[in-house]
């Protein structure tokens, strides 16, 4: 299954036989104060260097956060999307849990954008997959409901077969738009719930076919070393079916361990990025 | 399953449940000619270096290979183990191909050796197995016959099946005292080997529960930035039931994509191990 988006002049297809989909993660105001700040006083500026830092860290997409607390977060997200989308010209994750600050930034959004995100609720569910509809974009669609995350597969995939049903028989959203987020938790809080989302990533390959997403670096939330983990981490969901990851793309052995899991499932013809990539870092 | 090595004072378990058992590969004249020359005019001396840099690497084992041509190798293999057993007392893989060197070698041995290795065909089996029941050892079984590695996954099932068949029937060997080398193909020669071998390590633990090794080395084999690429391929590899790989133990980012992966997958309760690992690397 193929997934397609694109800004104005740029298309990124999402697929199992396609390069992993690198989505940086950085323009999000989580956990920086000073951006929070910048931000909430109109000082977008800070987002040329984030936009530049992943593009050149090797970024096949760029998620946009504007969560900051009290500030018209649609406003900012409008205006941050815009003030991307004149830096790169790669495709945007549109990421808020604000229905309106959603719907400002599809409205602004040059291309078919990827809405970050929809969980199973059934409010939720016709709140936002009614914009994605009406704006052409693709969504990435979360297996938990009313605040609980099952630790169970089974129960997220049964979560994953009614956000399905939902967008693709109430809404008419193609399956190859809906990008699934199995929900990569911290290791830390429990060394066994990263067997789980593995089991998770591979059922619902099994079962849906349909790309799969995660936020990478949660799994190593709390811990030293967060980069040598996800760089572990990656090729293993990959293995079981990841297809993309919002992840930091400006820490080169992160974005390599996912290169080099390409070359090794078969996603890079004779190893020809592979070589090119190495022969780019010896001059 | 648990697989136990041991030298004179010291136990290695092997096992699912257990971090994962680092072998160095680096005691072993392929590809290095001047250690071959030294070797062959008796001088063992470069082996202390080997042995310092590997245990200093994080190896749980060492794999010690005598392999140079026109030398007597059962005399050389027998010096070359009592030496490294006198410089640690990491248990040691006793690796030739050459009958008479491992029956050597296992004789001057202390404690419990794992025997690299014995292959499918019958001659084989019947040569090195009763070496390996009357030394009271473990074995690497490989999964081909008549020089001739089949690609399909189900087959090297099949062939695995016959060794464990006749290392139990004939030989008394007990089922953890095999451990089986699903065979690791480079991904330079043909990208789609990876997977193949992949699925035949799951197929492996699903059919038998056996502790599996491979020469992780050989999948960069060709490529550049192969520790990259090792670091990717381990992980995966483990998540599907990899236990032990003989590999480069001297490179600390490919030590640390193991350990990285015995957290992620559960055998480091609480991350003890791992941030342990952290903090002796900050001081």
């Amino acid at each position: 299954m193929q997934t397609i988006l694109s800004s104005a002049t740029r298309k990124v297809v999402i697929g199992p036989d396609e390069p992993f989909c690198v989505i940086g993660e950085r323009i999000n105001p989580t956990g920086r104060s000073k951006f929070s700040e910048q931000l909430r006083a109109g000082d977008l500026s800070r987002i040329e260097v984030d936009v530049a830092q992943q593009v050149d860290g090797g970024a096949t997409m760029l998620d946009v956060n504007m969560g900051v607390p009290l500030t018209d977060e649609a406003r900012l997200l409008a205006s941050a999307v815009t003030m991307v989308q004149g830096l790169t010209d790669l495709p945007l994750v549109i990421d808020s849990s604000v229905v309106e600050a959603l719907d400002a930034a599809l409205s602004v959004y040059q291309g078919k954008a990827l809405v970050n995100s929809v969980t199973g609720e059934q409010d939720r569910l016709d709140a936002i997959l009614p914009l994605v509809q009406r704006h052409g974009a693709a969504v990435i669609a979360l297996p938990n409901e009313e605040d609980e995350i099952p630790d169970d597969p089974r129960k997220r995939l049964e979560i994953t077969r009614k956000i399905i049903d939902v967008a693709t028989g109430r809404y008419d959203i193609p399956l190859a738009d809906i990008v699934i987020d199995p929900l990569a938790m911290p290791v830390g809080a429990d060394t066994s719930l990263v067997r789980k989302t593995l089991e998770t990533i591979w059922l619902i390959r099994e079962e849906f076919g349909v790309n799969q997403v995660v936020g990478a670096s949660n799994v190593s939330f709390g811990m030293p070393a967060r980069a040598a983990l996800g760089a572990a981490f990656l090729p293993m969901a990959m293995h079981c079916g990841l297809t993309a990851a919002i992840m930091d793309a400006r820490t080169p052995s992160l974005v390599e361990s996912v290169r080099a899991a390409d070359l090794l499932l078969g996603n890079d013809a004779w190893g020809g990025r592979w070589i090119a990539a190495y022969r780019a870092k010896q001059r």
